[in-house]
């Protein structure tokens, strides 16, 4: 028995050296043969953390059944890249030993040409076949096809024979689906309720008939969603007669939920698209770098309000102290805000039908924040220098930008989901934006009427 | 068969309604007897919308059986809440019902005299007991124990016979642990392949001998991702002797998932502690309030800095619209650095042993991003103005806070992980001034030498 915890730490790192090692050298058999006997995932976690051609060197170098583990396991972006780079006879061989829904995911990533050209050359071609119709994101795409599954008119002896004649590679699961005479859904079985069950007893009396199932077209967030409310381990999957298609995975909802809690928290903080810690700096370059150029535009915009006040500025150079204050307040109350209502729209705690209270409450936070705030600001800057105007116009600006933040913070994601695009693009760039541009127009707007 | 999807958007709103509205007229039990047929997460999900005498209202007038259903579907806050204002006999009763690990979590709620009340009355007072030594947010707080477990001897014959033998409220796993006769956990067996093999195959050979297993105390992230990164539907859990103490479903690791996720991505947006979206608006206010205090106090830091060198900006009032591009754009560059850094760290992705090329990474990034934006802010600055020390003031400056922003991006996060605190911690507050401060101080700083 393996001691999970300790050993994953001090082991992955370590491997890393002695691979990286290897490469360098162009021991790429010898790189090869040191992560064959690790589990898949860990293997994984090491070839992640190596360059796009070092990990196509690794894949070559792996027996067809560790490359089909090993994609399996690899992030999406690498897995395409390296089945892309990989040659099509030795990748269709290593598509049929993965499992199909792995097999249909790569295959989506691949060009037209390509992935038929691949597909010419697998044995398993048609079931694949079956699974490309739906989108990466889906239900479709997720679920596990080809299911064994009862019908409500079987003996718990009968169900169990059954199991033993269907052929071998399909999914036995330990929730089996049970079928009526119309072949709808009408039920789910415990495998293990049918093994302790007397021989004779109906799987009709065994069966649970309330099912949670989703269409196929239902994107993965919202199965997530479903199985995390409901405590399911399985999923089915129908289509819009209710036939069985498929089923979900709790092992594959996990990994799912990890990818779009991440995602969303990586887009609120302003990255494009998703990126390794320890990944290659050169990427990491590339990724940020759309977003900060997008913030030098924005702040240009705030600066760019500073400057047609300039003149009042440099009479009240004391103003200048003010500016990051009213800004920043506003800046972090609306991340508090769209960060709340991203993840409430993603956690499905927050309908839709809901949207207008929610506005409401953030709006109200912002009157009663900004009132606050307000308050305290202006008093401190009377109290700091001495002029009672400048506490007007610092408190004022101060209510008015609260207000913005909760407005804005509240309605981007809102709007965003409204238009179907993802809530979390309402992302630190344009928020901070806002209630920069805001913040700074209120506070010198009000300052050159009152003070100058 | 429910159509899930479409039906919880458009029910839990208006149940909600009808539900406050029988409320307001003081109807309890007709409150209750609305919620009583619907999915207990479901009706869990409407009752979070209440506030904590409503809650406890609808938990009184249901019956124990579904009260029990209530409290284990409840966020974990309330639900504590709920526990400690209900009458002792009561609550006793409906822990009973509840499922073991959501009895024990309650009970850890409570003050320590009303626990034992509580157990006093408890019929299952002993095994519930067997948990409470574990922390709640440990593998010991989240698994199930008193499991049926096989021995490597039996045979599947055997195996199924003993299942069908042992007692009825133990748990019998699709995935069965099986023990050697020094009681030292050997190996798993599914239920699947016991079924389907003949009967008097040796569960030794039927067992899979890889096993990943965590200790009692290990910290409840850190289980959910061994199970993400192996693909578990179940962990065993065992003491410091590999003896078996209970095992982790992945049901109740999806919850887990979630909650850290969302913990983190609100820590990281600045709140104290997790807030829901359509929650009392005095429970929103009192949870946000001490970061804006917070950041209202640090945000003085800032404004302190400019404050020293206000005759600078009174000498040159342009200088005041470069003041927030450079701070904005080290925020952004330190958001992203942050997130990621802390995200990585959460999924395991950064082992802690990699930390030291975390940081260079974020350093050479910072170094990279600061030369590219310090030209391009330092020529738009030459251009605008037409003042060639200003561009070099600007343009050195911003260097000079995109290198910090990556290096305090990067250490925070590493930093409060070395100290067993949470990395989400070094939120955007603490970020955001540390960005203020520098790029303010870096730019005014300059000027004062090479402008005025």
């Amino acid at each position: 028995m393996e001691e999970q915890t300790t050993e994953l730490e001090e082991r992955a790192p370590s491997t890393l050296q002695i691979v990286e090692g290897l490469l360098d050298y162009g021991l790429l058999q010898d790189a090869a043969d040191i992560l064959a006997p690790i589990h898949e995932a860990d293997a994984a976690r090491v070839l992640e953390q190596l360059s796009s051609g070092e990990q196509l060197d690794i894949v070559r170098h792996v027996s067809p059944e560790q490359a089909a583990a090993l994609l399996g396991q690899l992030n999406r972006d690498d897995a395409v890249r390296v089945a892309n780079a990989m040659d099509g006879e030795a990748l269709s061989q290593v598509l049929d030993l993965a499992s199909m829904d792995v097999a249909a995911d790569l295959l989506r990533g691949l060009p037209w040409g390509y992935r038929r050209e691949i597909m010419g050359g697998m044995r398993r071609a048609d079931e694949v076949a079956s699974l490309l119709s739906y989108e990466d994101e889906s239900a479709g795409g997720l679920m596990i096809p080809d299911l064994v599954v009862l019908r409500d008119w079987m003996t718990a002896e009968e169900a169990i024979a059954h199991l033993r004649g269907s052929k071998p590679r399909a999914e036995i699961s330990n929730y089996l689906l049970v079928m009526d005479r119309h072949n709808r859904l009408a039920g789910v079985a415990h495998l293990r309720d049918l093994v302790l069950a007397s021989a004779t007893t109906a799987v009709r009396e065994l069966m649970n008939e309330s099912v949670h199932a989703v269409e196929a077209g239902t994107d993965q967030e919202e199965c997530a969603r479903v199985m995390a409310q409901y405590d399911l381990t399985q999923l089915p999957v129908v289509d819009e007669n209710q036939e069985l298609l498929g089923l979900i995975l709790s092992e594959d909802i996990i990994d799912v939920l990890e990818e779009e809690a991440t995602e969303d928290m990586l887009l609120l903080a302003s990255f494009g698209e998703t990126e390794k810690t320890l990944g290659p700096l050169r990427r990491s370059f590339r990724t940020r770098l759309p977003w900060l150029l997008l913030n030098l535009g924005t702040v240009m915009m705030a600066a760019a309000i500073i400057n047609i006040f300039e003149s009042t500025i440099a009479g009240a150079a004391f103003l200048a102290v003010f500016l990051p204050m009213v800004a920043s307040q506003g800046g972090i109350a609306g991340t508090q805000t769209l960060t709340l209502v991203t993840r409430g729209l993603a956690l499905g705690e927050l309908p839709f039908t809901s949207a207008r209270r929610a506005l409401l409450k953030e709006a109200a936070l912002g009157v009663i924040n900004g009132v606050l705030f307000g308050l305290v600001a202006g008093s401190l800057a009377y109290w700091w220098k001495g002029n009672p105007e400048l506490g007007i116009v610092v408190g004022v600006a101060m209510v008015l930008n609260m207000i913005v933040a909760g407005l804005f913070g509240a309605i981007v994601p809102l709007t965003l989901k409204a238009l179907h695009m993802d809530p979390a693009l309402g992302s630190a760039v344009l928020l901070t934006t806002v209630t920069d541009v805001a913040g700074f127009g209120f506070l010198l707007l009000l300052a050159s009427w009152l003070l100058v």
